[in-house]
């Protein structure tokens, strides 16, 4: 039986400012990753996300950022590999935590924005983010975009990895996603990203922006909760999944 | 025998910017409170202050603070108790991770400047972090001064705790830090504030600022390491210690 | 004739996040008081805002408060006098270069949050506040709660000032304002809300929330722009203040 | 007469934080980057190097930097040109505003790091620069590394500008600074680089690292002020710059 996970970005409110609608998302999801306080999140709503993940059963994993939050971590910041494996270290620590004053142990770490795709194409900096999750716990799952340098270096590193799609983001023939501002690099509409997302599940591959076919694993499915149109997407996602028979399931039970 | 523990402020450098000589200090004393990131220290210093602490056989601690690097963490912040025990998890965990990515666990948590004096007087602050520090592993050693506060809520909280004493630092009659600016609140010669905590670690007490006598546990002594003539102090007091017969050890050893 | 002002904070999104419907309260105001970046505000908000504000024929003041984003500039700070004199031409001056790269001088300063209920009734912290607006421009004016320390302290210094009030905010009998905790202290009636006001800057006085009377001067009234409901709050007082025959005008027209 | 500047950056401290020795170096200098809380200095310490600069007849300049204290912003931040544009009059109006609480107005702009190194080659950062700088006022002297994209890009905004070359540090063919980490990059002998820099100034050129000729304009040489080694560094330039007859003014004087 196919099975697949659903993760979501949480936790990216930061003190009196909200960002998503977390408390409707967890409950569509299997994965939730949590903003460490970086690029957005603070202590407390780190701590209430852990406890709504464990109260919905949704396994939790770090989502470490860049220092940046007035660019939400999306802007490019060259800082070294040490750097990157240091602040890596630091978010995981932060959040891994919270989660054991709740009574569990963290499933994942997936890296957020400009960080996660310099890590998806430099492999140095993959390298680098890869050494800071093993050395945290040499079993936490290491979240990347399918087959890109991220997941090779953490397979080299001798981590478990979640090769990720994207349910709304179109991509290049090198796998890499097409820039955002591309015409037809957003997908709009939802029932387009449910069948690409159930073809890239079954078929393995997907179309890209330039028209070839390209190959993909699908571990994990990444989708958003920022909106109550995104909260729907989700939902048609979810019930194609059942329809096709794929297993929804948080990425370690099958890894 | 007389034990005893010694304690420094470390890892307080912060990016270009350097304080403390904590290359120095950290081979004369026996537990190392490390700052975390939030009134100074940051992920690389952090890395590398747990490195030398190991190196040295020196048993590690988190330092944590308010979010004030500006103000070095000194300057009172009206936080709730709730924000102060979620600032205390997320620091304690930061520290958490490098400390364990080298392979050994913390021994102990004292809160920082402004927090620690808040925690000192206010029960309610107090309660806050020793909340925090059993949160993440109610095996820690909450440091806290000596008959405190602090030490009150650590012990409510079914945490070990340990009296802290100042080497250098006159106190009120009610036991509390007399104000850094009163005339002789800062002891300067090294040979009375030797002698000061020869007398409170054998005979239990000291003679308070007005001239009386306040009982103190002293399970550890609070030493500094930011300038060569701190160095000095540190080396004068050890060397009284072993003349006195009193065994420097961990408090995790004797506590 | 009679004359006031209307005066909303402004200006407080951060990067990706929003706080506030400013493109709407800031055609129902005479007075914006925009964030300066340490408690809310960047860069690129506090220009947009200056800009609507322009557009709108708004006055321009600067909202300096504490650094203390995550607490939104709510949490007490201990900070010294002269850090707060320091802090004070800082954030005046940011936003002062954005008013004039767009040609306008600005017209006032409101500190913000627990700044200025620490300015209303602490003296040294009130003088701290109104050194800082004076080194930067003597032609300022300065806003504080009416007959509060700060009020005094500006005229000492030789300042314009502007007397606050806020329509929907219960005040004690001594002209502070009532905890928001306490039942009554937050006035949720639109229409009473309305009626105070009016009285206020008619009858130059208002009931406490103990019941009596105290005398207040109203050059500025507070209001809020962050929700549906509370731009309806400020069509209905600015409807009564027109069936009333009291003009609305910026402050600077009148004092 | 060949007339030339010296600058040197300056009020990098930040809160307990010391870096630099700007006391004595402001003897030494006619011309005083300050920076301006960003990637480094704080509310605190620009009040106090605008005073120490005005008091030694320096003329003062904003040093505006990426925000990233922690990086010293010495890493590259890959900002939108728009929020270049607002981060620098931001800053620029921070510091402005406690030059004329002195009742001094600010000479000149410096880009700090690597936003200065950004600028020097890539044409649409130098023009978000120099729109900034133009912004808060059109009289201000832009500094850029001689020939550089931010020359240019201030000189068709119409700025003043001065070209700024430095007395320790190697250049490429093509002008830009050689990397720091290539040998011979960073001139250790003082009398070389005095050499060097009375070079520039009389005959217009200078060896590549490459060991070609290429041709600079002098207006502003660039020294350091953050060891006893460096002040030895600006004092030998100084005097070598007598001998030549070159006369040592602050740019405004002769631009």
């Amino acid at each position: 039986m196919l099975k697949i996970d659903l993760n979501c970005d949480m936790g990216e409110s930061f003190g009196r400012y909200r960002i998503g609608m977390d408390d409707e998302v967890i409950k569509l999801i299997t994965s939730a990753n949590i903003a460490c306080g970086y690029h957005a999140g603070d202590p407390g709503v780190m701590h209430h996300t852990v406890k709504i993940a464990i109260e919905h059963g949704v396994r939790i994993g770090a989502h470490p950022g860049f220092p940046d939050l007035l660019g939400f971590g999306r802007r490019k910041l060259y800082a070294s590999p040490q750097e990157i494996t240091e602040m890596i270290i630091y978010q995981i620590g932060a959040l891994k935590a919270f989660a054991e004053s709740e009574g569990v142990s963290l499933q994942h770490v997936k890296p957020h924005g400009a960080l996660y795709n310099m890590a998806a194409s430099d492999e140095k900096i993959a390298m680098a983010v890869a050494e800071g999750v093993f050395a945290v716990d040499k079993n936490l799952i290491l979240f990347g975009l399918t087959g890109s340098q991220l997941i090779k270096a953490g397979e080299k590193m001798g981590l478990r990895v979640a090769n990720e799609v994207f349910a709304d983001r179109a991509v290049n023939d090198d796998g890499t996603l097409a820039a955002r501002d591309l015409p037809g690099a957003v997908i709009k509409d939802a029932q387009q990203a449910a069948d690409r997302v159930i073809n890239m599940i079954i078929n393995g591959y997907v179309k890209s922006i330039q028209g070839n076919r390209v190959e993909v694993k699908a571990d994990t499915i990444c989708v958003h909760g920022d909106s109550p149109r995104a909260l729907e997407f989700v939902k048609l996602i979810r019930k194609r999944l059942v329809e096709e028979g794929i297993k929804l399931l948080p990425v370690d039970k099958f890894i």
